[in-house]
């Protein structure tokens, strides 16, 4: 017998290498949640996410499934994970599923949200989480640039993996801006993200906001195919993964 | 001549011996604001906090003045601390005021929020700055407790200094209750605040909310004039100084 599990969970990616488990002297959310479901399985479990976040970005809807021989009660799974991750993991939510559901494969859409301080000092309650700029930054520059980058098109500039063999056509459904004092806080949804495409996106999108690059050039810069041709990666602290649909 | 600054400020209070400076071994937020600015002045600088704020509490807007024999920017002091504090202290504010202006013996009331999470985990983005109860509280029975503490008394059993001489009469003026999620926000405004009051209100509320207590209770305590007679003091993490008014 097999039961597939969903999860629905949260964490503070400072001190972790990223989603994904890797040589075992690394620190992985992935590597943590296996080894607490193994615990309490009784047996080596495998989870799988709805893809990676790099190290030090955190997610606040990261989804993932495993598979366990029994049936449990959810809420227990929940009850006994929260109990032994650490304090920077949370699960939210704990379901069955049917067993055809993948959370990589069936996800629909994703959201990922980064925080740009542009005061001279980030607030100390949310400096882990957001990117201090320090710099003031012209919006409606940047929604116009972003306008340009709505939509199905080969992102491939805004890809950090070059030898990439795989489609790199996206389609990127909405970019929203919010300001909250010297806060700005830049929304993504989209079918799905490339490696490190919303932080090459959003170091794009700073250069336009600071003058250094013109809205018009953002068509320019996807027609190049190349990395080169985008801004620079934003760092990892400001990037949070806030959901995932099916 | 002397010149009066008004400064307001946050901190996040985790690795600090609390506001007050003591013995130069220990980190105190006054301590490091104060080496920062008599390094600016070139001299020593005393600050006056609005008052004291416990190891491991926290601060939204904090109040301290100082005195500088120069007039200058307030917009330069504020640049120069944001750039020489530690990422765990950060200036919102500097503005020249009267010389009579003092930041504690001026203050007309003052707001603290103690934040708890009732669910089994605290959110890994608020877990500094919570407290981790892990219980559901009913909030009627809190609500109902908490009317027997708004008004004018003496606060002698919410007090944690026994060997206190001043009086320990207090006006609180409100006590509200939000809930989001899991999550339950007190805020607390009063005139003033003893030492642990607003800790040892919240143990007490909580004792209250779990059903240790009856919220009919409280006059009873208010009357012991004892520390004995109220509830647990509640942790350090969940409190924070909110608001300061003159």
């Amino acid at each position: 017998m097999s039961v597939n599990y969903k999860m629905v969970l949260e964490y503070d990616g400072s001190r972790y290498a990223g989603w994904q488990r890797l040589k075992t002297s690394e620190q992985t959310v992935q590597g943590k949640l296996e080894m607490v479901l193994s615990r309490y399985a009784g047996e080596p479990i495998e989870i799988h996410g709805s893809g990676r976040t790099d190290a030090g970005v955190h997610a606040r809807g990261q989804v993932a499934n495993f598979c366990l021989h029994e049936k449990v009660r959810p809420e227990e799974i929940l009850a006994y994970c929260n109990a032994y991750l650490p304090e920077d993991i949370r699960i939210l939510k704990v379901e069955e599923v049917p067993l055809r559901f993948h959370s990589r494969l069936n996800a629909r859409s994703k959201t990922y949200v980064y925080r740009i301080e542009m005061g001279e000092k980030k607030s100390v309650f949310t400096r882990r989480y957001t990117y201090g700029l320090g710099k003031t930054l012209d919006i409606s520059r940047m929604e116009k640039a972003a306008g340009y980058l709505t939509g199905t098109h080969d992102f491939k500039s805004f890809c950090g993996n070059k030898k990439i063999k795989k489609t790199t056509v996206r389609t990127l459904t909405e970019i929203e801006f919010q300001v909250m004092g010297s806060e700005l806080t830049i929304r993504y949804t989209g079918n799905g993200f490339l490696q490190y495409m919303v932080r090459i996106m959003t170091g794009t999108l700073i250069e336009v906001g600071l003058g250094m690059r013109e809205p018009e050039t953002i068509p320019e810069i996807l027609e190049a195919l190349s990395r080169e041709a985008a801004g620079f990666t934003a760092p990892p602290e400001g990037l949070c993964l806030e959901q995932v649909r099916y």
